[in-house]
């Protein structure tokens, strides 16, 4: 029995394990992974910034960063209208209508959506393979979040660096077999890459996520932190997955 | 008393530990590093293959891939007229002029020293930092080595583009910092990165180098190695890197 009245036929209720936040998925299109929570934790607005997140999905990005820095205003863009609505319902069922807008939309009209260099940060999780590329037998919820077949990492450029201000950040996660094409599409865009972190599921593996941070008109220098290494051994998180995930201890709950 | 008659005054003799191999330097300008001897490892080329280093200072590249592939027909490129000569001597002082061959010019006329197209393999182990960085009272010949006044990375590339054959390689080593650079100068050139791999002191630290292969013409797929890791615990080195320098225990040699 349905005892949320925010919840739909359907969906499911996550705990984000910070302020007592939820979030409403569909199993059956796309539940949040680790990357938006390790960008999340990345990316950092300072109080009365104006955040964007580029294709929000469920609106987890902006509730994770809300519940870490909630004195920052922020935006969600989403193309699939089931999608926005359901972030839009779980933003309500937080009450936070006041501190996060979900806006259902194409990131490449960006300009008949929000003024132009508005916004100081972005933030994106945007589909990681290029169309075309692996299965396809997917739903099409599914394939748009995962598949640059409504927006390529060319258009996620293109849209951060309309509505940024000068000098205004753009948080990504990516993967690194992209990373040429990532790192082409924000110097065209003059998204200058200043801070990337590879992530690795242990400190002997090959990394499978990077995050990037790049300054709309930054000068050129990028540093290049510590990998962050998610296991420390097989099914034992390290103290700073931990500490993103906030719990202090392995057993404080599952990530 | 000078007793090695290929040595001159001032010059040093330095172990290879590598078949005997033995190499000129002077410690007034330039000496090899880890960079070099990482470099020499991470490119791979196969027998018959002709391979050019740019910008080959002592001559520390070719005679360290000589050591691992003789098969290979090796040149190298130095724009200093004594480093190039010193270069030349180190060969001849290992009998080895006959599969290494050391060329002084300017890499920025490439096509008036070796035919476009002719090469399968292109090293270099380029200056770091951009001109007009860093501190300057150095040699002129260390600041040749270590700052882009005589070449910069977009020459670099430009000249390994030039002499490539297509779908040959390019292996260089550079610093985290400079990515950006390096990537937009190898894309400008038709170089698609393919390997990319960092170098870390630890496993928890940032990385210092970075080793890439670019293909010319090749399709768009990086893929990112697990980091090179130098040190276990201080002064320990890792099991990658005894083997890399030819010791299997800690106590063979100094790196």
């Amino acid at each position: 029995m349905n005892q949320n009245p925010y919840q739909k036929e359907g969906e499911r209720i996550d705990d984000l394990h910070r302020k007592g936040y939820q979030i409403l998925q569909d199993p059956d299109t796309f539940c949040f992974g680790i990357d938006a929570v390790l960008l999340a934790d990345f990316a950092c607005p300072r109080p009365k910034e104006k955040v964007l997140d580029l294709g929000t999905g469920s609106g987890i990005l902006p509730l994770l960063m809300h519940a870490r820095q909630p004195e920052a205003r922020y935006y969600g863009l989403e193309i699939q209208p089931e999608m926005a609505e359901r972030a839009s319902r779980s933003v309500r069922m937080n009450g936070l209508e006041e501190q996060i807008t979900i806006t259902c939309g194409d990131l490449r009209q960006i300009l008949s959506l929000y003024p132009g260099q508005s916004m100081d940060v972005v933030v994106s999780n945007p589909p990681y393979m290029p169309a075309g590329s692996g299965l396809k037998n997917e739903t099409e919820a599914r394939t748009i979040a995962r598949h640059e077949v409504s927006c390529t990492i060319e258009d996620v450029a293109a849209a951060a660096a309309r509505v940024l201000k000068s000098k205004g950040r753009l948080y990504l996660v990516h993967r690194p077999s992209r990373l040429t094409a990532v790192f082409g599409a924000l110097t065209r865009h003059h998204l200058e890459p200043k801070r990337l972190r590879f992530v690795q599921p242990y400190a002997d593996t090959a990394p499978t996520m990077m995050l990037i941070e790049a300054v709309l008109q930054g000068g050129a220098e990028l540093k290049t932190a510590p990998p962050l290494i998610v296991y420390e051994a097989p099914g034992k998180y390290t103290q700073e997955v931990l500490r993103i995930y906030g719990m202090e201890t392995q057993d404080q709950g599952v990530l």
